[in-house]
């Protein structure tokens, strides 16, 4: 059937509009347990002043940033209705762009809004009888009302697009995934730097140096230490996951729309509404029972709501989807399968819920204290740092190729559904991502749950206000909030392998439409750019240059750490060196101006990964044609799943192969075996909060960059090559903007630099 | 013009045999080379005695190694023969294989035998007067023979085969490729692993624990170490460099047949031919004049040979090529193309040696003590240990970026010459590999000067035979020698890229092959399982299951490393501690334990990773077909380069961080950013010295049983999955042979561990 016809019953609009209902209901939960979080008990003064100094610095850093991003969603806006297409599909896109930006930005305020509230409120309940219980309880709503609001307004943005553009809407959704995925990578890349710098700057001054504990208030990086974990583990990490919601409902829509017409373009729409259903189930039914674990009781609200959330999906996609493929409208030609559209599309979501659940499984396995692998890492503390970093990659890339290859068996099982129709696979594939979604509200609640408790441990351990019972509360708290964390960065760069994969085809897509417009191709040059074969030089130029990407956008991340925490050291040794009173309790640092560098020192540093993630794909797109591009995506993703991942669970090894040592095995705290371990912790910093949990936004956005530029690269090189001059020059502006971006920031840094080094041996001059 | 009319006319046989006679007057000068090297005063008593010990090790490792790998080879040569194929094919292709692996080994061997007796009259030279330029001489002849035996060998294999089976060559040179390749990989991992578990452990407990110099000869270790160099730095490396020369020269034969038939036959031997006169010219004009650095000279070497090969390159395009692809007789279709021949064929080549001088130039900014990248490593020392690791990765990240993108701009440049065909672009790559092997003879020299000079100063230590004067000229000479190894990396990964790029082009001539052999392919997934197209969701499977095997390549390889190092390190603790005369030189320790833990574990240790790289592209092969083998071989190529550099060029980094602050700056030695910069050495050692490299021929390896596997998948596959069954056990089987063996590792590992624990715990109730 061709495109056009497919036709938007009064059935679909009443279907749609009731998931959009559905949504509504999502963010009247997240307002009912909202109200439940701010009604605890708000701590003692001094919790209350401590909390209010990281509610001041964490808001201020979020408007700086989101002020500095204002102008740069600006530009995008108008660059994106540049690019060729049908005038009210490109206003709308634009306009959806916006939208999508904007809810990232809000979900993310929301999450250090609330974050920074409910600290204070569960270090004040660890203070009380039953502590444990309603510790976990007020961390773990937080969390639910960041992950319903990410449900919430990710289901209703994409319902109401789809109501208003009916069929256009794929195209106008792209708009909104990526302003999404854009505003999430930099909400990502600048509250990891912050948070890092800070943590980083923190321990390596006061746990190394002056040998005084994690959050002692006499180091003036702790409050910026407490401000970036709300910026970063957060805000940061709702926004991502709000993105990765988002992205994947969008790629589900746009090729359920060429797989199956009207039902491909709602049935996504239903799995996610259950998915915000057992979301809300997941949040309420997770109680700590008794003296169990705060993980054994998420774990099993995890694995409950999984299996309901499995349950109906399947029933959902027998009651509303035919039969036999003859009787979806898709434009996609799948006259030759013969499977049944619901036994795979039921199939598809449930190979989705159990990828999450191995998933969870797995990462547990690898960053576990209890398990082989950092029990292993920690073992090498007895050889020194060296063997710990080293043992520490050696997990990281393990995990990864085992993350890896589970992913990859999944996208291979849905294939096999498929029975060979690519159409169907990607479809699959993006419903597989659909149902790894069902199981995001209770990610994100379980997410939000581990800078909670850290920031109330800190928070308490600042104070001074809790006795040990409660500080014991708090510690087991944070324990598992690491977990946790890990746990999250697996399912989000799954997500961005499954939404990255379906996104693939829409890019196909998009590519011949816009080959159909343009009539014949030539061959030579031409023919070569426009050639998905994976065995051509450039192509292989393409996977090469995607994953230089990734490893570039790592480096640059972590380098951003490692100066902005230099310059965070040097400023914390100057306060103890120039009021000596701070040591001995009579001088009160001043933590204001370690919060002022991390902004500052972040938001800068934010500028150069985000313009390299925008401006390479396009680079390559121009300049080498739109085969090479596919092949530019693919190297990013491959390289970047298994980045993500390394990257993730090496820095999570690190940090609790160090929790090990300090609970008395290797000699315990103070030992050169803990020594070893912070070494082997620091290190992971930025890996884990800063560059791996950046990579699986900045697959998106680069994904969403090279479809909404395809039909624009296929426009101008078709035919014979008649725009060569203007081609070859936006590929080298756009080059110039990426690389130039990198080289200014080596630029910066080295003067900077040459400032700070003048500016300590001044200092040595003076003492 | 269809396949077969290829002729080989008398002039061609004719100027083959001429190219033979170069061949063996390489091997001729390389046998001069090595009198001169031995006629050079052998040294103190105490030094030869020294030199014999390590002599001893290394041989009695290599044979044991070498017998090891005899049983392994014998596998693959039967498993060879039961590929598909013409008979007479066949079996050349497997006495080839055999030929391959015997160079290799041959070449190893030879490498570490003179290097072994370099060694002592190096340290001897720096006695005497004039010990600078004498020693010098020495160590680069050394090389010099080392690379006149890579050149001869590979040049001579080649070209006897070609004379044997002319226009049948190309099948044959595969056997012959892939014989060098599985050699130089098994000895790169196994003397890899060798001599870092050695360097490493000596390192910890030396220089860390007891505060006694490198090369003291109190550490049991230090003779191990020793060995180690000589095992993985010369006969590791020169086996590698034999393999990428092979394989390239392989790589441009079998596609230059496709593309010009006899004379792109021949042409890519003249090229290769010319290398080989412009290394002996190279290592006859490298002399240090005066008090100039080593390098200098060695820069000057390079570059003078690199301009007088690229001119004697296009002289020969010039007299031997016709001026229209007309004229010649390739199978590829080139009748579009209207370049000329011999200019592409002379600009390909010269591109091949800009990228060599490229790369030198990159390779000495990033890892040079005298540049700002490892000053700024040096920098962080400042801040510990943990800024280190973090600022050096940073830089290795980096510079892979560069380095790739180097890598990427000249295939682009080369694709832009072949004007759109992809036949001619893939000839033109494998060129520019033989363009850039113009250069090996000197590379190799220049890499094999590391290890030797190292190894004289550590004799040197050891002996005490060596006046102040002396030591600081053998101190410079191993300076000189850091960079010269990390450019001899840049150099082969590079090869690597090129020729895996250029052997793409064979495998998908190979599969159109077996395709037009097998008939008519049906549609679903049988055609899925053959499609190129880099969009399908299996073709990206492929892409990051390629990424995740050169992932668990490096991380079994880093593992080994610490595995292995951590033995050590508890052995020489308990000679020092059962044998308190050692430190005060009245006891004297076992070096042969050590050298026999390190043969027995990194015999134990190279198997895993090798029946990975062989078994992995088996499993994808037959389990998901040819097309996502094709993605797999790019995953593994695009995520293979970036990582080999980033391994190489942090570890160099770190290495000449160190050297930095031990010249003084940051405190200086002693100080606690000297310890913090041994950390980041010791990180680095299994990085640069490890995985980094086995990486160049473990893709190659990959490539090239993708290669002679792939008539084998299309035969099973097609017509109509008949063989279903057969293929996909085939698959499991390679799966289970591939990851059996990763398992397997795991077990026997922790077995080692809990023994090695019981041992300690044994040992500390003793004390």
């Amino acid at each position: 059937m061709p495109e056009g016809e497919i036709v938007f019953g009064a059935g679909s609009y009443t279907t749609v509009a009731v998931i959009a209902l559905i949504a509504a209901a999502a963010l009247g939960c997240a307002f009912v347990l909202r109200r439940q979080v701010l009604a605890a008990p708000d701590g003692t003064a001094k919790m209350q002043d401590i909390g209010q100094a990281v509610q001041e610095g964490a808001s201020a850093y979020l408007r700086r940033q989101l002020r500095t991003l204002v102008l740069f969603a600006a530009v995008v806006f108008a660059l994106l209705f540049l690019l060729p297409g049908d005038g009210g599909v490109r206003l709308g896109r634009s306009v959806a762009f916006l939208f999508g930006a904007g809810f990232s930005a809000a979900i993310g305020y929301l999450g250090m809004w609330l974050a920074v509230r409910a600290n204070v409120r569960v270090a004040s309940a660890a203070t009380r009888p039953g502590g444990r219980a309603e510790g976990a309880r007020i961390a773990f709503r937080t969390g639910g009302v960041v992950g319903m609001s990410v449900v919430g307004l990710g289901l209703l943005g994409a319902a109401l697009v789809v109501l208003v553009y009916d069929v256009e809407a794929p195209a106008v959704l792209e708009g909104f995934g990526f302003g999404a995925a854009l505003l999430a990578m930099f909400m990502r890349v600048g509250g990891g730097i912050f948070t890092k710098a800070a943590d980083v700057g923190a321990d390596l001054v006061g746990k190394v140096e002056q040998g005084i504990p994690e959050d002692d208030p006499r180091n003036a990086a702790t409050i910026a230490d407490n401000v970036g974990d709300n910026v970063g583990d957060c805000a940061g990490m709702a926004a991502d996951l709000f993105e990765s919601y988002a992205v994947t409902l969008v790629a589900a829509l746009i090729l359920g729309k060429a797989a199956m017409g009207e039902q491909g373009l709602v049935f996504p729409l239903i799995v996610t509404a259950i998915g915000a259903f057992v979301a809300l189930l997941g949040v309420f039914i997770t109680r700590v029972r008794g003296n169990e674990s705060g993980l054994t009781a998420i774990n099993r609200g995890f694995y409950v709501s999984a299996v309901i959330g499995a349950v109906l999906a399947g029933v959902a996609a027998f009651a509303y989807l035919p039969s036999s493929f003859d009787q979806l409208s898709g434009t996609a030609d799948l006259s030759g399968v013969t499977a049944d559209p619901r036994v795979v599309s039921a199939l598809a979501v449930l190979i989705g819920v159990v990828l999450a659940g191995v998933i969870l499984w797995v990462t547990g396995y690898f960053t576990g204290t209890d398990k082989k692998p950092t029990l292993g890492v920690a073992a090498t503390s007895r050889t020194g740092a060296a063997t710990v970093v080293l043992s520490g990659i050696g997990v990281g890339f393990e995990s990864a190729v085992y993350t890896a290859g589970i992913i990859a068996a999944a996208i291979c099982g849905v294939f096999l559904l498929a029975g060979g129709s690519i159409s169907l696979a990607l479809f699959l594939v993006a419903l597989a991502g659909c149902g790894l979604l069902t199981t995001v509200g209770v990610i994100v609640a379980m997410d939000t749950f581990g800078p909670v408790s850290d920031n109330a441990q800190g928070i308490a351990e600042m104070s001074g206000d809790v006795d040990e019972e409660g500080a014991q509360i708090l510690t087991d708290l944070d324990a598992v909030g690491n977990t946790t964390k890990a746990i999250t960065k697996g399912i989000a760069i799954a997500t961005a392998v499954l939404a990255a994969t379906a996104l693939f085809g829409s890019y196909a897509d998009a590519v011949s439409h816009a080959l159909a417009q343009v009539g014949a191709v030539g061959g030579g040059l031409v023919a070569s750019m426009l050639s998905y074969e994976i065995i051509s030089p450039v192509t292989l130029v393409g996977v090469i240059l995607g994953g230089a990407t990734v490893f570039l956008f790592s480096g640059l991340a972590i380098d951003a750490v490692t100066r902005a925490a230099g310059a965070i050291v040097f400023e914390v040794r100057r306060q103890f060196r120039e009021h000596p009173g701070i040591m001995t309790f009579d001088e009160r640092p001043e933590y204001g101006k370690v919060v002022d560098i991390c902004t500052r020192d972040s938001l800068r540093e934010l500028v150069t990964p985000g313009l390299l993630a925008a401006f390479a794909p396009i680079a390559v797109g121009f300049g080498l044609g739109v085969g090479p591009l596919a092949g530019f995506l693919a190297g990013a993703i491959g390289t970047g799943v298994l980045m993500a991942i390394f990257l993730a669970n090496s820095g999570g090894a690190w940090d609790n192969a160090k929790k090990i040592v300090e609970d008395g095995k290797f000699g315990g705290k103070g030992s050169d075996a803990h020594a070893a371990t912070v070494i082997g912790d620091t290190v992971g910093d930025p890996f884990k909060d800063t560059a791996g949990p950046a990579i699986n936004p900045l697959i998106k956005v680069m994904n969403l960059v090279a479809l909404l530029i395809a039909p624009a690269v296929v426009a101008i090189s078709v035919p014979e090559d008649a725009n060569h001059a203007l081609r070859i020059g936006i590929a080298l502006v756009a080059a110039a903007v990426a690389f130039g971006a990198v080289a200014w920031s080596r630029v910066r840094a080295s003067r900077l630099e040459a400032t700070e080094e003048a500016n300590q041996d001044a200092a040595q001059a003076t003492v």
